[in-house]
């Protein structure tokens, strides 16, 4: 539980909480409290299907997907009227994710429940476990989602990013829809790093259906990607060994190994 | 416990553990579980006596500071000769941690020891929770840390991140003998984005000497940041409510609260 976060006073509690990757291996102990403690659960299907054991028998509000700012008011309302309710979202909910508009709709409502958020294994960390040691130098994380965010912002975080030798983790890097972005952005690095940049993907991580693949730009499809996957794009030093994408933590030269 | 890790075949077991932030509360479960599986525990002094109660009765290894390649070799030799060795990092081993040296090293020796990397909450997950929302867009992580890395490089990447608006999270601030840089990214950022761009603080989170701040540039005191401190810095849209930090998750033209 996240102990100093904003008490607004009286009524309920409105707990947020990630799942984590997908495995209950990753579920921090102070999220399966929060869910264990209370009496209504909100979230998306797909979150509330990886928590499932965990909530049996719980007033459970399954959501509509993208009905983001509805479901927040719901569980506030539910918070207003005295209940305890985790509103579940998918890895850490201070990554991308519900911990903002929390406190956003908060601002803009009357209710005075607290508000607890609890940090969790976000996909960035996941996804960098399972294709080896990505991130052991500075790195920039963009959502190339545009519904929210124009295109020009991203196309220049992105540029940024890489002229700078960021390694880069992409959050939302293709949908149905969103369909070109990511080629997009796989030219321009492609571009300033060359062809042979190290590209890791890993789909519905620590999950049964998890896909993990560690390439390079020339040899990486697009068409493996979607909204379950995460990208990450290695610096000029990060290589491949033994399956496994590596960033070194500094320039070679400065430090020995033996 | 990362299933799809390096298995090199043969002997011991070397296990990657973070122990997050700090708290057991935070502690993921496949960590733990490799903690109590291990037969030695090898990691620096501050970072085993967080998970002590859950290790007694173990073999343990107490480091020295800064020998990290000579404790990932010692934690090598136990592993090769059959033991089950769990090596303990601070917060994330996946996140400017331990995971990148144990797979370096391990390319440089002929020993056959499984290995196993477990992510965890890292120090940006549990301080991004401890000042409200400040991730909730596109984020840049830099380590101010000189040792292995030249000054021009992380300097380049400070300008960067800030010109293209990117939150930026700060790992190694300040230290005794680093003193200067994180007064000059400060100047950098107010140049870009003036003196009232929030600033996050959180030493020690989850633990119990916690401290937490949320100002702005010009308020700030960098006397306040020693290493165990990560420091978050605003995009051009995070603000201050009810003493949070809040990152909005896009453009406010772009959605309605209501």
């Amino acid at each position: 539980m996240a102990e100093n976060n904003s008490s607004r006073g009286g009524n309920g509690i409105l707990s947020v909480v990630g799942t984590g990757p997908g495995s209950s291996d990753y579920l921090v102990p102070a999220a399966l409290q929060e869910l264990q403690a209370a009496d209504v659960i909100v979230g998306y299907r797909t979150y509330l299907d990886l928590v499932r054991p965990l909530i049996a028998g719980k007033e459970i509000v399954v959501s509509a997907m993208m009905q983001e700012v509805d479901r927040v008011n719901q569980a506030f309302d539910l918070a207003d009227a005295g209940k305890h309710v985790a509103l579940v979202s998918g890895g850490d909910p201070g990554i991308y994710a519900m911990a903002g508009l929390v406190y956003e709709v908060a601002e803009a409502r009357a209710g005075s429940s607290e508000i607890r958020v609890v940090a969790g294994v976000a996909a960035l960390n996941a996804c960098a476990e399972r294709l080896g040691a990505p991130l052991m130098h500075d790195f920039a994380t963009v959502s190339l989602s545009d519904l929210l965010t124009p295109w020009e912002v991203i196309e220049k975080r992105i540029r940024a990013a890489v002229e700078a030798d960021f390694v880069v983790v992409i959050y939302n890097p293709r949908s149905k829809k969103r369909n070109w972005q990511l080629q997009t952005l796989l030219e321009i690095v492609e571009k300033h790093r060359g062809a042979d940049t190290v590209v890791g993907m890993v789909r519905a991580a620590t999950r049964e259906d998890e896909k993990v693949r560690v390439t390079t730009i020339e040899q990486f499809d697009v068409t493996d990607v979607d909204m379950q996957t995460l990208v990450i794009i290695g610096n000029a030093s990060t290589y491949i060994k033994n399956g496994k994408m590596i960033t070194p933590r500094g320039y070679r030269d400065k430090y020995q190994l033996a």
